[in-house]
């Protein structure tokens, strides 16, 4: 159970457009306060884009996120859930990047996220680019390598670009897997499309036994099948949860750097994450949104819409 | 059948991005005009958002309707109905409202449709938040209380906001109850989702007999299934339609103040309409059209055609 | 087999967002140039918009897909195939129109295609406005008439517009079957919705024998099922395939002059495509995107991701 | 002085964003209205950009401008003028244009601004793209040339475009000038800039005597000493003003098709209408307003704003 | 001078696009915080726009402005001010506003600002309507009326809106006269334009003494001899500073409710505000920004570049 | 003189909306093309923001200027210069840069201008981020230190950022002057504006002798009293001229990462390149212009504008 100290405030109280925003109307305590000791989920902010191949701009993400987080209300309209109730969650801030060094910056979340995990704090993380995704998973599978479900449209799963750069947003899971955070028997990758320049990634996916459903088995098995098998590869051990918006279709999320057409709608965004109840969950990200493509904010309301649905989820079984 | 004063004008004559732009090019008739004696369905504006609690903008509204409505033709694609042949149908005009006083424009309000129903008219309103549909039912309902189907992603059944106002759009269907211009035993509440504060709004509506069907049940029966319901619920009673764009999913409409991701899409927003035939509708509204939310004007090109649509089983059996 | 000459460039030697934006960062060849011989399939553009009634804007939408298509790759996601090892493909540049002159515009577009076709090279075309369908044929079917499976929410079959004027984006097709361009009985209409003024079309389509498949029949259908009659209808003869983007739903396509609501998501929009495997297609064209009613470029992503599902296609069997 | 017919609502009566809009909330009367016999200004419509050469979208602009002008109010805030008192104004509608063929379009604007002549109506026009300034001339012009004060960055005195079309947006005056609609020694065009293909337009201007005011001379000599010097050359025979909103800097009007920057800013753009005091104005026209490029809606503000300047230096000595 | 506790985030620390956003990035200590008694100068939020006439949106002011505040950093580049090491500057948060009652949010206004001043902090108001002006002055103006330099394009001096309602945006400087908040022989008003209805503002002005420098004289006369009048006007008693954004003209500031064109460029903006060094300043605001109306930020940018000049000036010589 | 080859595609001939887009409608010649021995002066796009300490989005700009620069015509309107006649002028392409890597980006920049530099072209350059400049200057001037001429609201002449990162675009001239590239006593930084965190730069500039001219003095002194002290300190030794597009005020030019308020207007950021005239170019470059921040393309307009009257200085002496 929760403290009144991590309840969110009310839009009874003070309207939601107003105050300072932090995810989701919740109290700012930072790794340096000494409450941090009381908080179980941590929302944190990882502003960056230093991986991103083509169109930048998610290292804006996490300012609208907070934004449009202070729409969400306190409980989950659908499976009844009232997080902030179950845990005390808090806005732990943003990681601090260097947008002009990206080894500099990987270093600076590996450190961040370690930190985290040794207060004792689950997270979930607004992104940013995917590439954030691996330096959380460094600080997070200090103990050996951990599951993983991934909603994207792409796998991440890529060698190189640009004539051997090993870190960007197209790599974070090869690395992973390469550097033993990862065991790719237990994880899948849901949603995959668009095109490709070759089957690289596929051939390693098949070859370290990543299972990858693609858009079109997606919709064609259908929501509770495709994620009763996400469930079982995941399994009951540790696994974290990734989730890329462009995932959605982007009529749903046209706000990220690398949309493909043909997605699943926004009911389904929600419906997968739904799904994931029962798995144990040692993190989480929403990741790749980007504001100046988005200036409407509609990609944003949907990505937080998510992380709410994540952060039920998250507390579900504790 | 109507007579050729009420022909709107036709895009052969004058292209639909010309002239002075009414509601589907039909002629503009005030109650003031001794020839609103023949009109039979009126159209009307309802520009306001005094009761509007988080992003404003309904009051721009009829305007942008107004403006996009132009684009329409003369005869449904779907069901074949040629409503202006049907019925004499003319643009009323806007109620002016009072901006800096919610009470004085309730007033306004109810005077209005008061008129509007002394002279035999039945309105389709565009809004305009949704506290409008409240002085348009006292308007409508002096004779007793009237059932009401009512699409949106929220009940819009609370008691009350910030500390005791009582008159929101969050708030008007409770008022309706109260005042006995609502039967509840008639009325049903379609698509509604979201994140909740608690469950104030639907433990009312179960106290009263309100009948809610939330987005997940609309999604697992279908649209034929639900709207049968809704026509038995509604049965052969007096009905008011009213129609919150936010029932939508916002990847369709986003211009809105409090959208709600994962609802129908705008086939199924169409769909709903068609199936409202039979039903004896003493006036309909379509609100919350937020024009400085959606300033590529898709909400209101898709909230006049489900005005259209409405305006085709408005004719239906007359 | 392709040559190396006409590989497009890889988006890992240069960034998706540099160079010269050529369609789908293919060589770019004009008719004159010496190579042309080499040729298979041209891209080309058809940068006109003076056969729009209602609201311009496609004389720039060959620009702006040419900038999205450099987001293209060289492979299907869904499919496998890799048009540009399977045919030397080319951007041909721009058809030069008469901005301020139909009649001229129609029969420097004549010119052109007949150009293309005497060099052998089969053209899919990236509009403007759907009147450039009808030089395109005069073109393309001087052999006699063709077939049609044609995408769109309208049937551009209407007579005259505005008091008689015959060429217009809403008469191609009647003008292309008068012309005997198209044998109406191989011609098959899909997506067709929204409000008309009166049945002229329709009626003109049941007279000569033209299949008009409303958008309700093909939701309810579905696609294996609509696609398997139209690949019947256009048989083994040779097929023209116009794809019309207000085919796709405005929520996923906003960008446009004409949109109808109530249309296919972007996934059934790629997937009618897929299944014209085994046509025999002389020529596509995709039109009617407007760039100024869709500033975030969603739907010139949409449009050339289509573009590049019809190219799979055109070289499916060669 | 006017009659109380011909007052435009108040906006403490009904707000200003509320109503179905007419240029400055003025009476809608047409030209088969008996009342056009009260008519002293009429405003009028010319929505079409069949001459536009480039960027689209004129056409929208009388419906943008209606919509902004009802901001404006009943007196001019630096110079006490109020129009509405002083003459009987009215909106008189659109023209309607033939958006497919410009020779009709143009006939169809003399017929209609012949009508308007023998009415006695003297008329601001609110374009529209430049070429309908040929056919109002044509229509006013009758009993001889007549003197123009013009504001442009271009000279609209080219000969033709795109290989010998001879009616285009770049062309009207020319066509005036040889048709001797204008007298070309009481013709000024001032704020002329932006690059050239060659000097074809100057070369025509100084062998007839047009005298044009490059924006280098405007800037250095000052408003007062420009326009005196535009006030001799128009003199006291009847003049008209033809005002392009691509005079002004596209810092303040980016909504137009071809602007070019280095202009006047707002406060000048109204000081030389201000200026044009004591001038025999007979008609006037506001043109090139591209909604589609400018859509927050302050080109449209900022070009009533001129508008109604011009009224009230078209009401001043009457 | 300042303590370490409130200097801000320097964004060669953490990002300016990162953290949760205070204004220019600040402490947030609320009046209920015990540091409350250390703060000197406090920026406060009105995130209100119940008084607003026209077009909407200020509500949403605050939370842009903190956004682009981020963008601040230590040292104004025009003179040499370092505010944040002159005094200690903090964010206070938002006063909590109702959207549904304006009499509601007036009194909530008025505690607030009582409650700030007998804490001994002089407050930096970011708006909100021009409104909130009024209850402002309310809590400030206890000890007797104050003079006033305001800048704006209206001089809010109305009696009433809509047949009676007294308090809008249009009305605070009449009531703060009315109720002695405000002593008219040291008020100037600065920039006024624009159309009016009538001259009820300007004659109420004139007969109590109320100073209006008009946009021609304020241009004719330049910025250093206009502040030298207002200067002498405000004299050195405590004066307070209300500056409506929609001073500036609006292609600097579009994203207001009631732009006026023909106004100030940006450096005039900022040059204004260096002319109030040495007046005896208790409080000032920054008004009438609307986010709606500004997707692209720009007008938030200047808002928050002039709220810097002002705390320069406020810290100037304490 | 130039050659035919070399002369741009005429709107005449192709509207100016259509075809594949080059710089000022130019040949496309990369360095491979045996005619780069024939191109005088190549424009090249540097497409990248990873130098980019702010808001991103200039790697997209070479794309949109592109596009726009298509609206250039063939002779300048107030100077009478016609480039295209004076110098034989290329498009080069676009400068790959590894968008994963700072370090190897400048590699490959500083490579490819040497090859340019050997090839005897002069480059106008449009960026890209500002630490562009840096490789240029490496790659041009490899004979000894050269003077510079640069417009900007920053002085770009920081240490490091970040805590230690010495390449972004605040570090770009700092390192030139440092590895000797720049001649200091013949730097002249105009423009110069916006807060600061401290005068780090500022006191550099000064002991190095770059002399700093901010806006304040700018505004003051006048462009032709400003520039011809420019003109004396680059003297007659060879000149680079680097333009940041924020020079310009943001109302003017929104579409960069670190707007200044209070800049110059269109009219001043096209007069100071005139007054260019005389200095010895040995290179330009336009930098900064960020698309996603600028969707309408108003600065990318103005950048093509000042891009144009760049090369008109550059060809004006020989």
């Amino acid at each position: 159970m929760s403290t009144s100290r991590f309840q969110p405030v009310s839009g009874f109280d003070l309207p939601r457009f107003a105050g300072v925003p932090t995810f989701m109307r919740l109290p700012h305590i930072t790794l340096d306060d000494p409450d941090i000791a009381d908080v179980q989920i941590g929302l944190v902010g990882a502003p960056w884009d230093g991986g991103t191949t083509n169109r930048p701009g998610p290292r804006h993400g996490p300012r609208q996120l907070r934004d449009l987080s202070t729409m969400i209300r306190a409980q989950n309209g659908a499976t009844g859930v009232r997080p902030f109730d179950a845990a005390n969650c808090a806005d732990l801030g943003d990681v601090a990047p260097n947008p002009a060094d990206v080894m500099d910056s990987l270093d600076r979340f590996t450190t961040f996220y370690s930190r985290v995990r040794q207060a004792g704090v689950r997270t979930l993380t607004a992104g940013g680019d995917h590439l954030c995704s691996l330096p959380i998973l460094r600080g997070l599978a200090s103990d050996g390598p951990v599951g993983m479900i991934h909603f994207d449209s792409h796998t991440d799963l890529f060698h190189s670009y640009f004539n051997g750069s090993m870190y960007t947003h197209g790599t974070p899971f090869r690395r992973a897997v390469e550097e033993e955070l990862l065991d790719p028997q237990r994880v899948v990758q849901i949603g995959i499309r668009g095109t490709a320049y070759d089957m690289e990634d596929r051939d390693f996916a098949k070859s370290v036994g990543v299972r990858v459903i693609a858009i079109e088995e997606f919709f064609e098995r259908g929501i509770p099948d495709v994620m009763a098998e996400a469930r079982e590869i995941a399994g009951s051990g540790p696994t974290y949860i990734s989730y890329d918006i462009d995932f959605v279709d982007p009529a749903f999320a046209p706000g990220t750097g690398t949309p493909e057409v043909g997605g699943p709608n926004s009911f389904q965004a929600l419906q997968v994450v739904r799904e994931l109840e029962g798995v144990n969950i040692i993190g989480a990200d929403l990741v790749e949104v980007s504001p100046p493509f988005d200036q409407a904010g509609g990609t944003a309301w949907l990505a937080v819409s998510i992380m709410f649905e994540l952060l039920c989820v998250m507390v579900g079984r504790h």
